[in-house]
């Protein structure tokens, strides 16, 4: 009798990612096996995870190690940080370490601590020479970005969600990303793994744990119980046509600029909207503005130089950065 | 004193429209000063429309005229219907007319009902020659629109909403559409408007409904107030990145078919993935399969004829067209 349908299927996740890391990066003879980790919070998402690798990697002549990030946000997150521990060596993965980090409070309570836990799993899959790093995002988890992209109301990337490959060279790995969390969470129950609940996940003080908790069950009662998978598809499709349009921006770029470099309003102006957007975009990135603080209504305003022009003055974007009209070009300058 | 600030908003908007039909469709010397409708439910939204347009079309040497249409599907609703040409006539519009339809079944009795109710406004602007019709969709309106879209998980144009000018020649046009409904009540309120509230729209048997009452505050809640104005501008934005999109797709299909016309899966699988999903979309619609039918699964499974070939057996499609992969080359037929 094979294993359980959910542990069957988180399996299969993992195999497929582990594959592609050989296929991308195969080991040379006489070389050490690769090393693949599992960052794990103790949750039911990574521990499903955690056990999967651990279940996969020997079959494919990869060792299998564990990350797990104290936050250091909770009374007593050490003491639950050495238990993932402990419990990622009871799955016999190896290495296994917990890294304790200091969360900052740029962007927020959300963004801080997720810079500085990638941050640390970065330096860890360096201090160990990984190949890669799986996290244990499911479907569900990405459903709520595509929601939370969309409540910025950015477009087309905003609501492309998290890659299945992201981070230098594609280190993370995202196996679970058409998974759902209950196929996660049964895979634990039935694999008797413990599994904990982080109450941050339940707060609603945070944004995604409200979007959890209350507007995706609200949605899938007026719209229907397809709307996690509606919103995981949207995802793929939403990269794939900014990954196109950024495609686009870039090559027509050296097209738009006159031999000074600057950029030349009636080209711009020929340009599918678009694609003049996203021009306008690199170029106030690359005069200095921070993409993070760059924002569709400041590119708008950008774009009004050239497809409204009554003599607007200077255009401010955030970085300091003026974007002016003159005569026929745009001059983007950081004061 | 000047009007409400309502009442001066939902005049500048239909204003703007205004300028904007004389400017493309500019009357000859001689000829008879264009008409434009106005469609209207009765409703507040539409009622503060038909107000505006009565206030600003005369100024403007146009013709004001009112469309409503009685779908037959409550009782008495012909006495509603005649209720609303009294009081488009005693906004001094003319012509004013009820017209009757027979709603089908296709599609479901949202669409059915819109199917309907478009056919007989475009009869109406036929038989009085009318330059424009004036819908009175809102902000609110796409925001409930780009969800609905979501919800399909079809990608970046079923989030683009509804377009500023559609149907033939741009006849459509939306004024309201950057405007919320709460300005368009209160512009009825204050001009002493008597509006009528369609039970339908807050029947929640009715999906549009229950992302009105249900879904949408519930978004509020969790992602903070602006969700409608995110919604708002994510249709903009995905409407010019879709049309983008497909502005490629038409430029690049010549250079992916051989002499005989049929798509060479080497350059197809050279394009970005979402330039050639959209070149596979037109060919499967030239082929017969009807555009509503064909979702993005059905894209995404002929494009697995290109990117994951592994033999697979033709690939049916909505309207009984068959894809195969025959050689280096895809083959579709309509059986």
């Amino acid at each position: 009798m094979g294993p359980h349908p959910a542990v069957a299927a988180i399996r299969l996740a993992v195999r497929r990612v582990l594959h592609d890391v050989l296929t991308l990066a195969p080991p040379a003879p006489g070389d050490r096996p690769p090393l693949v980790l599992a960052a794990c919070s103790g949750g039911a998402d990574s521990m499903a995870l955690a056990s999967a690798l651990a279940f996969e990697a020997p079959r494919l002549g990869i060792r299998a190690g564990g990350i797990t990030v104290d936050h250091g946000l909770q009374h007593g997150s050490d003491l639950r940080a050495a238990e993932v521990v402990s419990r990622l060596t009871a799955l016999d993965l190896d290495p296994v370490e917990a890294v304790t980090v200091t969360v900052g409070k740029e962007g927020g309570p959300e963004a801080a601590a997720r810079d500085a836990r990638y941050a640390a799993l970065d330096a860890a899959a360096e201090r160990h020479g990984a190949a890669a790093i799986l996290l244990g995002h499911t479907r569900d988890d990405q459903a709520e970005t595509v929601l939370l992209g969309l409540a910025r109301g950015s477009g087309t990337r905003s609501l492309s969600g998290m890659a299945v490959a992201s981070g230098t060279g594609g280190r993370y790995r995202r196996p679970f990303l058409e998974l759902d969390r209950q196929t996660a969470r049964k895979a634990c129950l039935v694999q008797s793994l413990p599994v904990w609940e982080d109450p941050h996940n339940s707060d609603p003080a945070y944004t995604r744990s409200r979007v959890r908790h209350e507007a995706l069950p609200v949605l899938e009662k007026a719209l229907g119980k397809g709307v996690v998978e509606a919103l995981a598809r949207t995802a793929q499709l939403s990269r794939d046509d900014a990954d196109a349009l950024d495609a686009w921006a870039v090559a027509v770029e050296p097209s738009v600029r006159d031999d000074t470099g600057a950029l030349e309003v009636a080209k711009l102006y020929a340009l599918p909207p678009a694609v003049r957007r996203r021009v306008l975009r690199r170029a106030a990135i690359e005069a200095g503005s921070p993409a993070g603080s760059l924002f569709a209504r400041h590119i708008e305003e950008v774009d009004r130089l050239i497809t409204g022009w009554r003599g607007q003055r200077a255009i401010n974007l955030p970085g300091r950065v003026a974007v002016r009209r003159h005569g026929g070009r745009l001059v983007l300058r950081q004061g």
